[in-house]
């Protein structure tokens, strides 16, 4: 029997929960090399990690994370706290000799994701794996996406188009959670949102995001303070409303090149009225397009102009058939998964690699390269100016030519 | 210089203002072998036609069809009056050596229908043509799905699904227009849409319904009297509101067959809510499924079983390439066309046809068919019961075989 | 602490698959009055149900559904195994005391089904309950759907249109599997997937189907001997082919009523190419227009004729907000869930009811009704008439009234 | 019996033959105060004009465009020549007491645009009234998303996101028309159709673009020169092909201000491969948004944020009703319209005005602002830089202010 993967999780909030169900599910989805065990969970309240631990589904729990990483029975740090914390989590993680999966974005600045990247750079040499968690990378209509231009069938890139639209705090009154205090969340649209889509859209096309021009925008630059800061559903406190200052971006939006000619546009936001989750994307080439929509994810649009020019179209692919990527362990054709599904793939991939002595994808350079373009876009912001994004990593396509 | 031909219109409401905006623009579209000359307009109230010449550019008028067969300068009749009265008109007409565009439903009854068809094949063969105005076949994108199935793109045909659906007569005070009394429009939803869907199934299909099993229902069974019937838009008259009895269908439901194992539902309802030109088919075969909407009539969606599993979906096929049927003479691509467009296709097969000598489809026997096939439908309604539809034609399909 | 819940499931394919992902799940999403165990599996093939007891997360397993009656470790029998099985095991079930949630349809005929609402009326009595698993109503969109119409958004109902179109055996080589033998099956597309609709459409409009005219059909009369018959996924064997009779139907078509005045047509087919899961429901009422799509789940479209007309439409309802059906527990707006959550919202009511000491819905009888209605679809088709259904239950509106 | 008004075009390629049209059909579908003659087209080249005549129903033909001006039964001077040509023919027509249509862009530079407003304003004070063509305001849809955030059904608008997509030329082959030369067409996408999408969102928002920053690409820089440059449908000679530069931009993107906290994305491009006529805007507001397509112009996309919770979603509005504006003239409800009705709204507004003896809008001062912006975007992309669009005309919202 094959050694178990003991995980121990920090955080139990929203990503907390989603992390749990993936650990609690992936085992029971797909053959894996290595049963994961959900080991122990991390937070600062004893009560409430205690009620997590039991709500879902972790045999221990403790009030510092510090502990888990001189438990013997602990293999793996999965780090869902909020950004500030990520970077003394992930080192202290891999400095014990833990495999670390970080959720995004990274860390709150580039000096932080540069140590985390030295950090797991050093810990690859003993067999450590360091992963960040950008689950979107893992619909499965993306990894197709992915696969789709790999394979050239849009022959040369043109165009990005990607957009994250939220619009749950375009109510005024909506209280001031540490997801909109720059000293927690390092910054807000850009971080939380706009790091996905760029992390995709480099996945997607293979690409690097060289220069950006940014604007960043915040609409309402007070709100109440909540009484607790509880997540996304903070509420806000009854009586006299005491208000703070929003020290984050509400939106942010961009220009950017990826490489040589191709030409893009980002925009992150929560200002969006109606776009609940509205990541969608569209990449054009001189051979074809494909488009995407989180909103819609068992789906994707691919015009192939590769067809008769009479039958040419957006081909709606339902991507639920064994053959596209991951569901073959799931239901028959059109029977449909949802979010945490993502994070269930994501599970599946790390554990996977941590078995077969590989490193895992995205990798902390990966997420560091996502850090460094938000550095530019908040740079460019600021300063109203084109900035040069710093390349951590060798482009992959730069690469090959 | 070819001889022009000329027209003579018989009524002047909704249906004559469409052919009227074909006509007029049909020349300045097309490359015709005969210039379209738009003659004179007849109706009975001599105010109202004489502003509907005004209006809709008629150079003359009358307030008796008859005139218009003696008449020299008039070459074709084009039926808009109510079903009541096209046998009359069109017999006539194609006696006195007159082309014929018929409006559907040709009659109001297979008897009439019959007669028509008689009258038609005797005018034949003194060159003198007939059609019926079935004005959905000339969309671009059923022409397309007609042309995609005969190229036996779809393999072999299993399934029809078609419903016109509609809704404006939900409203119970919606008053009692002559669409919604038996003696003048023959019968309800049956006839107005029904029609349509049965003859452009057989259309695209190249095969012909051969038994029904029905269903009608008349949900609101009495109207207010409308002070005067004047088409969709009567209304109803104020103070105290008399009130008529409903005497043809709200909605009719259908099973059919369509030769040797095709199957197929049926449905028209003008009790739809938020439907409001719902036309709409899907047909599936052993290699793909076609579907069109005529909300959205310049798209067509394609799905191709012949192409690889992972990227098979439906294809949006955005109707307006050159290539298209009908569509090199509009405009750029992406740029669409309406309603009214298929009503100039149609004048355009029709004069063509003429000046070629050649019978236009849907000819009187096709439009025979389909009335036929209302009988049936009506007779099983009544009946509660399956009967089997007689065949005035023969069902191409079959003939092939 | 409250006692759990000790569930023993017989069968282990597809639906034991997705009913496990559901036990295994609703603890940690949901606060339960009873924790739910997964006691013990089921399955004929020693091997083969000791894996999927590991798969599956099941503590224990067996080769014979009897020994779950003995256990005093077991309160629920979960029934996934094949049609032809239910009756025996369910009747059993809940002599032995045991509550019983019995996979759709219920029975393979109405005798059978009968016998079960016997012994389930029989097993009430002593606080024993009985569901049947028609998990389609557990779609947060299908149950704001019934909350709407039950409200009274659609005035009165006019229409209804259903069908469920599904692809998986348009390939004539497709094996013959055990779904499309009627000795196990009981019946084709008709039990599998056409008792969706008609339950899915009782349960939204509370209303009964009371008569149907019906038309079925086998396109594909021969196909390949599977080598084992196992689920949805079985193979041709290869070499020479052993051909056997399919002796389903492949598709079935009817024409119902649903009470006074409701008219309707339903589709269910394995034919349908390109459609993987098409469960799709119209309701037309005097108010409104509701409209959903199982292939996409988290949306419902709303037609309210309540709004201005200049802004009526459809509208497109994302239905993940916290106060949607079952919504509260998972992610935020905008975040879908996928197929399998239907199961897991199944499992919640379930067990709530169990310890509420209330009667689970659907219940036997509510499923008997569906088997009626097959029924009556079976001998209309067979007899090409239409056919009254029996009422096992009272029509809960006519009962208001 | 009221004078007419008898037109002089100047051009009869695309836009010549969509404002035929137009013409042609205007006095046939709405009450105008005056009849609308066709009187004259001019061209340079004397028998294709004399064969445009014949075809779009000219009375007669020119190859001077000058002669129009001298001649008493010419009312109004509509210019649909590429852009090089505005000026001088606008700023003529003017002087010699024609009413002038001019089509978008105004001009081909800042200065000759400025230079024709001073010409229509020295025309006014005569009674002369001067209008742009900018026809996308006069799409039904476009309008009534006008109407709706001037009756403040978004509230406070927070984000434009905006992009014209098409993909003539992705094919390197493409020959070099007119429209890729800068001394004929003044700029490439950036002119041609992001001056609409400018336009639009500064029309329906009542906002100006106050500062931009913006990113300009030529993909394919070289291409086949044309043996005839005639419009969009250029084929390449044969043989040896002799190639020339492209002297305009393929694709323009741009982040812009519109006065006080509102962000901006647009976007024009000729090489977003599948979008043929991909116009679409979204319009973000504090209480609702506006999504308009006009690959489906027909329709509107509205939340509103004003409506329960639980029944919120993107409302498409079939914009077909008598209330909707344009459309009481046309069809019943759901009969759709097609692009070439935005012209003809357009000459029924043009006509109405001149006949009410007011200014038409678009003015040419707010074409000259959509050239301004334009200019400001140029500049932008060379200097790659935030520029501040200079204000012709004061901005409708801060006035109010």
């Amino acid at each position: 029997m094959a050694q178990p993967l003991r995980v121990g999780m920090v955080g139990y909030a929203f990503m907390g929960a989603a992390h749990s169900q993936a650990w609690r599910t992936v085992n029971h989805v797909y053959d894996l090399p290595s049963p994961v065990q959900m080991q122990v969970v991390s937070g600062r309240s004893a009560p409430a990690v205690a009620a997590a631990a039991r709500r879902f589904g972790w045999s221990d729990h403790t009030t510092d994370w510090r502990t888990l990483l001189t438990r013997d029975d602990v293999d793996l740090i999965d780090i869902c706290s909020p950004g500030d914390t990520h970077a003394d989590i992930a080192i202290a993680a891999l400095s014990a000799g833990k495999h670390v999966l970080c959720e995004k974005p990274l860390a709150n600045s580039v000096d932080e994701a540069r140590r985390m990247v030295a950090a797991a750079d050093a810990a690859k040499t003993s067999g450590v794996r360091a992963m960040c968690g950008f689950n979107y990378r893992r619909v499965p209509a993306v990894t197709l996406m992915r696969d789709l231009i790999a394979a050239g069938r849009l022959g040369t890139i043109r165009h990005v188009r990607a957009c994250y639209l939220q619009d749950w705090i375009v109510d005024p009154e909506f209280p001031l959670v540490w997801r909109l205090r720059k000293e927690v969340a390092g910054s807000g649209a850009l971080g939380d949102i706009g790091a996905h889509i760029v992390d995709l859209t480099q996945f997607v096309t293979g690409r690097l995001v060289t220069e950006v021009s940014a604007l960043a925008e915040t609409f309402v630059r007070s709100r109440p303070l909540p009484s607790a800061a509880a997540g996304l559903s903070a509420l806000s406190a009854g009586g006299v409303v005491e208000r703070g200052e929003v020290t984050v971006d509400d939106a942010v939006l961009f220009l950017a090149r990826l490489g040589d000619q191709v030409v893009a546009t980002y925009e992150a936001t929560r200002f969006a009225t109606g776009r609940k989750n509205g990541l969608r994307v569209e990449i054009n080439g001189s051979l074809g397009t494909l488009v995407f929509d989180v909103e819609r994810m068992n789906e994707l649009q691919f015009y192939d102009l590769d067809r008769p020019v009479e039958e040419q179209g957006f081909t709606r692919i339902l991507v639920t058939e064994p053959s596209h990527p991951y569901m073959a362990a799931w239901w028959p054709p059109g029977h449909t998964i949802g979010y945490e599904h993502t994070f269930t793939h994501q599970a599946h991939d790390l554990v996977r690699a941590i078995a077969a002595g590989e490193d895992p994808t995205p990798s902390f350079a990966d997420a560091l390269q996502v850090q460094l373009v938000l550095d530019a876009v908040s740079r460019s912001a600021e300063t109203s100016s084109w900035v040069t994004v710093e390349s951590a990593i060798v482009d992959p396509v730069e690469e090959r030519v």
